[in-house]
């Protein structure tokens, strides 16, 4: 394999197996930008084929697991002109469905270390994990309505799964913040454990699938995943499409510009 | 918009796009008659289609959110003509099944304010809900079995799949009461509220909905739930062709002569 | 009918339409042997057709439920000779898968009464009941990773289910033992009762079900059964050819001799 790929919204490591994939914008609350995308991207295919990586392990480094999507006028695109700001995105929408497939099919398991909160895309992409844990002060929300977006990540089949419609409701449609217990409670945070033991606990469960009898690992998990897989990847592909219907909608773009005034006045440790 | 319809059993009411649907028969309960189905029907219809409503709300007044479908012998059948009865089964299962399917496609958020208990369909139709508030003293049962009836409402999918199967056979097979806790951890309810906090914690999500941008709303919403919509469409339809032939077996002519006398000994307040 | 089938492994017995249904080898921690299996299908395939059985109690006698499948080298078998060795790995996943099946497609409730630990087929088996009741130091752990084996008696459907896929995983990919406790919080158990109220409690459940109007029972219970069942029959199908290969492969044979020379050296207790 060539040396693990040079990334600089991302920190990657790997050892004994296990891929460390850690966001690395701590200063930005690990927010998502288009090179987190496009690079997220680069990590997962390169871990896919790298045959030295068993488990793939997601953390944030600094206090933010990831604050999601950053909302920001599109760079050098030009407002007044629909066809280029529509190319754009459908251009950055098509990398976030290949994200989302590419955690779908993902080969390996993927463990989560969620250090600390979570929102939107970072939510929602977690819910696709093989195993998840917690700090006690993380939380968890997906803002979509209040920016006029939609539901993403798979989010719309996720979390009505584990938590029924009724709570589910809750979270993707009324913008409703769960804590990191809340989450264990629903099966989608395996455990809740102390800041100083998620790094360790999360990395003694992907040690284990890294040193577990691989063929018997990455069969059963196949008859395990397999079956909602077609569902995944079918509903990834309607979420996106709504998607770029929404953000060339009016209504996104003045909640987007609200938004933005209104971040730029509050620190972001109030998020 | 015609103005709203006027109904008899049920109080309609409509304030910034909620519009609120009580049962409103508290001395008998808020039991489902014929009528109550028929007038349930009516105003979903007219809901759905109303401009000024963007979301459903519905209560029980009284002490009651309602103790299900009232058991009486049809009125003015004669039950020594087997067609007569059949016809008039037909007919009224007929409707029964149309509720349950404009529940599953109404196309606005319903909100359910569980006020009390709540029997047999106002328990399977609250699970078709968007989201559930509940007082704490509220219990909720299924005596399907007791009447040699059978599962409606969907609730042979619904209660499975939030509660799994063990558990929902208790609900539906075994005739095992819950209570509102039980519920709120199983994910049927949202959650649990004092009696004198219901009614504005309800009103709060439904106008929480009602104020969130809709096409964004409505569209995820959608995606939500078309997962399930189809297979809830059949099911019904299965659930209530066997219902016609459960209302026309001995076993429930019996049972339900059985329940009534016992009734007529005991008053509504030991349900 | 003819009379009780008598078995050797098993302890039947019969009363009210009840069918009780024991592993009978508490010594051995009622390990499944292939005797096991040959007489639970006798037994399932008797009690299916039997006229006075309107219920099975599945249960153990002794301290353990069961501790799933015996590991011990195929008696009478030539390791040396892989057309034999195959022939008799696929002899015995056969009836396996049958035993599977059975148990999906069985006419009538099944209740379990998990009267202590139970292990890999033993737990996968009792997920496929209609209601489970345990005592409190009951423990459950499908050790299908250390064995180099894989998900089997549907494990893969009924788990994430109720769980969720990051729970599941622990349990089927990482061998982790869960309690009785937590069994019933996913609603994989019904009730958690003392051990001295264990029979009564299953007992209680199995004649309400003996004891309820038949047809109104068994038409609900098709209902809510049927929409899984498909897919259960083709996940059991998948599972067991993908079990065939793993049998015949080397990471099981090595596993299985390492467990059975730490097994000799270690007490039955210490499972």
């Amino acid at each position: 394999m060539p040396p693990l790929p040079r990334l600089s919204v991302f920190e990657l490591t790997r050892r004994h197996g296990v891929a460390r994939l850690a966001f690395n914008t701590p200063k930005q609350c690990n927010a998502l930008t288009p090179k987190s995308y496009d690079e997220w991207l680069v990590a997962l295919d390169y871990l896919a084929a790298d045959t030295e990586t068993r488990v793939l392990l997601l953390t944030g480094n600094g206090r933010f697991y990831s604050s999601g999507q950053a909302l920001a006028p599109p760079p050098g695109v030009d407002f007044g002109d629909p066809i280029a700001l529509k190319k754009w995105v459908v251009e950055r929408v098509e990398v976030t469905k290949t994200v989302v497939d590419r955690i779908i099919t993902f080969p390996k398991p993927i463990v989560v270390a969620a250090n600390g909160p979570a929102m939107g895309f970072a939510v929602t992409s977690m819910a696709l994990a093989d195993a998840v844990y917690s700090v006690p002060d993380a939380h968890f929300s997906t803002p979509f309505m209040q920016l006029a977006l939609c539901v993403e990540g798979c989010s719309s089949i996720t979390f009505p799964e584990r938590m029924g419609y009724a709570k589910a409701n809750e979270l993707l449609l009324l913008g409703k913040r769960f804590t990191a217990h809340e989450f264990e409670r629903y099966g989608l945070v395996n455990e809740v454990v102390p800041a100083d033991q998620l790094e360790a606990t999360a990395m003694k469960a992907a040690t284990q699938f890294a040193d577990t009898h691989q063929d018997a690992l990455l069969q059963s998990r196949e008859l395990i995943m397999r079956q909602r897989r077609p569902r995944l990847l079918q509903q990834n592909r309607d979420e996106m499409d709504l998607l770029i219907q929404r953000m060339l909608s009016a209504e996104f773009f003045a909640a987007m510009m609200n938004f933005i005034s209104r971040k730029q006045s509050t620190p972001a440790s109030k998020l």
